[in-house]
């Protein structure tokens, strides 16, 4: 699935056959069309007008492209905005964002409901005929807008919560609301913390997380159904790099396959950073996914935004490719000279001409054929409960979740072994190894799980802490203890403390346990901290436990005793499938590795299996 | 008066009875209780039941232990925000801030004040018996509520100028309201600075924050009177720690002794600056005071939450006593496993447990008796409103009056002396020196004291250089040229600039004066800056002038001509009886210190009399 | 012209003899007065009062000393305010904008206007007897207020919009809003980008500052043609230093003559910056210029109000006169203890004596005379409609148009030779040498002069890649690729980068260019960056490209070859006129430069001609 989002409405009609006839040349076989076009077939309130889309679709479709269609609900016009300006979301502080730029609508609103069900209906009965994959909406919470403060997000919240706790005793119960007298008598007495003087209850902000993944859960599955009517083919949203104010595990239940939009996320590009997200994303339905809208070179949303050199395309897609993508979509095939991305790039270049970047493209696509199933060898527990829990209160407010996942992500990596992130439900036993790391609320059904798991277990500092209502646990780690032979009787927030692991100086942060050992034995201590002299690594049997949180260095160290490495050297990004081993040279000059007394080495960009 | 704060409504009934128990066994005296609990006693408008604060507080009562009830204003209950939004206070950009957390209302608001008196009062009938003091509201002023911009505030700072201008032209002149054109011709045109493109009015500000304190003061005393008809008991309110947005000078005056909650402030405990603290809390009433919540380890509420190491807990329960204290009571005996402060530590465990600090409060207990009295050594002249005043308008805004006071009180410490904080209508003949530092605005009976004190006196630069409507004085430092022999002709905000004081490099910030000596003996000048060569210190007799902002290094250094050091050495917090010189190691390792040729080694928390 | 801003409603009418004899005594001819008098000579609505004005104007007049009137509209009065709240402004979170301060109101509210008719009148009427210079209001656009986002603007901009485009489908297609939906189907549908999710509409957004120019434009021609009933005397508006949200090229054909209130706006003062200033202030009509407000010494608005020492006003009245100034008054005569400006410096100290600025400010009387007439030598070409557009949409936001367009000024400067700033309209055939830096929109007549313009021509990068509409054009730099012998085929953000120029290593940042080299000579490549190798610096016969936004250092030795050194040395600031080479000395200590084999001393803050 290769190919590229497009934007027929952008253009006038007589560059659609030139565009198309391009498409051909450089081997496009997909795009994705229509998610931004409602004011387009939609111009004022009930007069459509579907041909800026209708005639390019032909074209395609005669030219043997195949056609994601998006739903155009993320930038709703402005005759909607002015007729209903309370479809507008509502900030933290209790200020109505505005139109005039996009996703400027809360989706617990029911007047943009009513308004999102006729259009996607209307696309559904002009596009249904073109469609070879639809989207919904377009990249659901960028720009901040998961949480929204308005009037019909509080009514819809309290709906959630009346279906939740039933009874106004137990959310007072479950949301700890004899603190600070907080405690409601009546539903409507619940309002949305807005410009609170100080610290939110940390209850309430968990399901307001929860809430919010619902609505716009709900709000999707609203289109899902109408789209359902007219069409059978695979339904999909894109979801986003390094995004986690949504539960993308949640949402990608209810579709068909996962798809997202990979972006360099980081001044400078980080390949196990872009590798993580790919397998997270694979992760979510363990299944092939889609690269919706792959960053063709330079983006316009950054402080500096940077070119990439020739060659970075190709790396991309490639990489994709490794992680198990079907495929890859280039944002976008046409360069627009107006709108917020006119800075973008793009696969043509201003003048309408092919840039080199389509070679590229073409290249890549030579390179990679079938799709890459990954074996099964490391498992981490991911959940995005935890990540909210992270950010509602802390103990150290630089502690960042997915950014230390990624550091023990890193050091498994760099052993050369594959990494799958499980979640609560998934299957763990074809794993040999399963990390659980600072996962504050551990489900009562993982703990089981682990108890009879026969691989070897790492877990972490912060894990088991907590329970699904945001509760402290009452002991440390509830459910663990005997598994790993530990008791955690204090904890602290820290910067930077040294580690004595096997004798090495390491260094731990943020976060600090005082183990009291039960049945288990000392591998590494602090040097440095409140608990200077008590341990920082145990194991019992094959199950560890590391009590602080520690760098990709560190797990690389103590990860190699239990994943011998599958080579020596950087540079490369390594995949291992039933068949072979996948390398990837993830620079733009020679890398080398070694495996045994054999060495490789390969080009800028370019792939070795053995 | 040893003790801790105790929340029982967040229990069940059944687990009193063992929280009575383990309080005897530590060796708790003193319990506070109630400050929270409005949403527990009235649930519904007139609804009450304080079977959850009457039933335990007769299990304390009859276990001897006595009781300090908070009354429960600091967080209305949801119900009453519901049926009275406008309850809720307005920040400065004018958006109302909301419920959710806790001092979600504004003093001035009289719906708001009535509701106050009606559960004041039901505190105050249903448990006077109970209660062995009282305290007010919780910690006003917190999480920046000190000033509100709500249309209730509006009205009663218009009352309140009434009185104090009497006539509006009296106002508009000292407000300089000619100036940008803000003269008033109806007291009603008054507006609060809300989102101003520019600078506030300095001398509406000034009285912004006098208005301010004094509403706070009206609240409190509206609640005290309700108090008295029930109960004779001592009545306090609990202030804060580098807290200047309120005048607790003019607080103190309307409660019967001062207590304050002992929070590290820093990223690093700074024994010197919680010993200011301790000192400027003394000072206010000059009189022994409270510790009502002491910091027991960990906190939840700064960026890293760092847990302190066995034995603090008992450290500063024994600085507070060398500084004065009537006792402490730990921030809290119970810990909870919800709400916003899940992550503070307390003196048992999530499971209901002793902690280790249980032994440490039990040992400092042990360790302390009766209660010190410093004897009366060195003044520093402080005052509320200057703090406001270096706020509102500034040479330099990196400037802070209360870190600048703190390097010359730790300069008087490190000597070996006891430092007073004196007030506008404090006795001061009693002290062998008085600094005056940064007093922007020096009373008229502050200038007419210094003429007759016969003591040292070190006046340092920005002091009596405005009046009390913070209008610019016309001859600098007014009131004071005579007694230090020279005159300041201009100043300039600066940054750092090097001193040379008796041939030592030393070195300035923040401020200099240009100084025209008449009668004075020059010690120091500035090697640097502005006034490069110009004079920075001076004498006249045993009157000094410093003419730029020092460090405590500085201050060690010029004071020790005045102040023979008692003793060589640090690590140690030492205070002066009558009777005897008290050392307390305030190190977790050991200190030493030299007097003449008698070395004292002192242990980790140590104490020392000779 | 020498004075001062002199504000005689803040004074007692006791007062007003001696200062206008003290005025006499120092020289002063000039003074500036009435701009912020509103609630002074109109107190309450339609009752008028200007005896505060008439009477100290009368005795100005009898002493000979000319008078210019300012109106007073910047702030507008309290009974204002009170009676029609709509005038004030709206930031672009949609928060009203609060009384207070100044500068509180919006000029395009109908209400506002009507007040402003009448107020000016009245001082036609009151005041032309005694005016010999009118200027309008004070400092547009102070304090960020140049876009104001009310429902009043919203309304005057969709009119303004009207007469731009006719037709909303000219809008709609010149605005892009094809994309992100944004399409109007009425004129009423647009609105304001009050607090957006996402990116605002960038070619909405250059014509709002467009219109947010002309709006005050129209504001000041209502004020100037209410004057013109009553005065024929010139008139003009105070401009800033350093400010480019309103285009005061177009500003400064409404008016007679500039003037511009000179205050070091940077940490430390800078020379050439303030210099730069008084170039672009002189060139916007070509023509000498008034300094309207001259910082005295020490200013109150900054971070550190620092106090310069003796001989710096002198220094400041000297170069305003070399830059081509008609002369300078100094902010402020009188010296005010209240008022957010307290701590500002002026003339009289606070207690109304004379500091010894007054005699500076007679010494540089004394040394200059005559107006300044700087030769043509380099043009730069400049456009406030270019500062927006860099404001809007970036590459790199770190990219700053005025600070990199100075840093070739500085290089131009470095070597002796004047700059004027050239706009769109100017002649440019007089200069030797015309330099276009970072002219993102190059107007097509620009190209056109550029065509047949015989002298020297240097283009960066960044130039001629937009349209009038902030389009991308679709070719690079857009009709410049025969006058240079290149093309540009892309460009990328950047941090630095390394260039190797003749074999010295320099340094570029910000910005890269990707030439295409067709007819032009290398003189410069990229060491490092994305297009490391490339060419940086070509040479057409005597057109110049610089692919890179480059520093002073660069510039200076790159011009050097086009400009031979005048002179070898630093710390002046030179003039050439047609008669002569005129140097002043910036430093506070002696600089010494080179011309040829002779040596020229020049004391602190001297001048020398050759």
């Amino acid at each position: 699935m290769y190919g590229a989002d497009y934007y027929p409405e952008h253009w006038d009609e007589s560059v659609w056959e030139n565009h198309v006839k391009m498409m051909k040349e450089i081997g496009i076989e997909w795009v994705r069309v229509g998610e931004f076009a409602w004011s387009i077939v939609e111009p004022e309130e009930g007069r459509y007008d579907f041909s800026k889309l209708e005639k390019p679709l032909k074209l395609l479709k005669d030219a043997g492209i195949k056609i994601i269609v998006g739903t155009p609900t993320a930038a709703p016009p402005m005759w909607l905005i002015k007729k209903h300006p309370h479809v507008l979301p509502v900030d933290k502080f209790g200020r109505q964002k505005g139109a005039g730029s996009r996703r400027h609508y809360c989706p617990a609103n029911d007047v943009y409901r009513e308004y999102s069900k006729k259009i996607v209906e209307k696309y559904a009965q002009h596009l249904s005929t073109y469609a070879d994959m639809w989207q919904i909406d377009n990249e659901f919470g960028c720009h901040d807008t998961t949480l929204c403060y308005c009037e019909s997000t509080r009514r819809a919240f309290i709906e959630w919560l009346k279906k939740r706790y039933v009874s106004i005793d137990e959310l007072n119960y479950r949301w700890g609301n004899r603190f600070w007298s907080q405690t409601v008598n009546d539903w409507d007495e619940i309002v949305l913390p807005i410009n609170t003087p100080a610290f939110e209850n940390p209850h309430m902000m968990l399901d307001f997380f929860r809430f919010s993944t619902d609505i716009h859960i709900d709000y999707m599955n609203m289109q899902i159904e109408i789209i359902r009517k007219y069409s059978e083919k695979p339904i999909t949203h894109n979801f986003m790099v390094d995004f986690f104010d949504l539960d993308y595990k949640k949402l990608s239940e209810h579709i068909d396959l996962v798809s997202w939009d990979n972006y360099v996320s980081t001044k400078i590009y980080d390949p196990l950073r872009q590798a993580a997200n790919h397998d997270l994303m694979r992760s979510l339905k363990k299944k092939p996914f889609l690269v919706m809208e792959q960053q063709p070179g330079r983006v316009n949303w950054k402080t500096i935004n940077e070119q990439y050199p020739d060659g970075y395309l190709r790396l991309w897609i490639k990489q994709a490719h490794l992680h198990g993508a079907l495929g890859v979509l280039v944002f976008r095939f046409d360069q627009i000279q107006w709108g917020a991305e006119q800075f973008h790039g793009a696969l043509l270049d201003y003048a309408g001409k092919k840039t080199d970047r389509c070679e590229e493209f073409a290249q890549a696509k030579r390179e990679t054929q079938g799709v890459v199933v990954p074996q099964k060898e490391v498992a981490i527990y991911f959940s995005y409960e935890n990540a909210w829990i992270h950010r509602i209160n802390h103990l150290n407010r630089n502690f960042n979740y997915w950014e230390s996942v990624m550091e023990i992500y890193k050091g498994v990596r760099r052993l050369g072994y594959n990494a799958d992130f499980v979640f609560d439900d998934d299957e763990i036993d074809s794993y040999r190894l399963l990390i659980v790391p600072y996962a504050m609320y551990l489900p009562e059904k993982l703990i089981e799980k682990l108890e009879t798991f026969q691989g070897d277990v790492l877990v972490t500092c912060m894990t088991s802490i907590k329970d699904e209502y945001n509760w402290m646990r009452t002991d440390f780690p509830y459910g663990l203890q005997r598994l790993l032979g530990l008791e955690i009787v204090d904890f602290a927030g820290t910067e930077k403390v040294d580690l004595n692991v096997s004798n090495l100086q390491l260094s731990g942060n943020f976060w600090c346990d005082k183990i009291k050992v039960k049945d288990a034995e000392v591998l590494g201590s602090f040097e440095t901290g409140p608990f200077v002299g008590m341990p920082c690594v145990t194991k019992r049997g094959n199950k560890y436990y590391v009590a602080t949180v520690a760098d990709e260095f560190f797990y690389t160290f103590l990860l190699g005793n239990l994943l011998p490495a599958r080579f020596v050297g950087g540079g490369v990004d390594a995949i291992q499938t039933r068949e072979k081993l996948m390398l990837l040279n993830v620079r733009d000059h020679e890398s080398v590795v070694w495996m045994s007394n054999k060495k490789i080495a390969l080009g800028a960009f370019e792939s070795w299996e053995v």
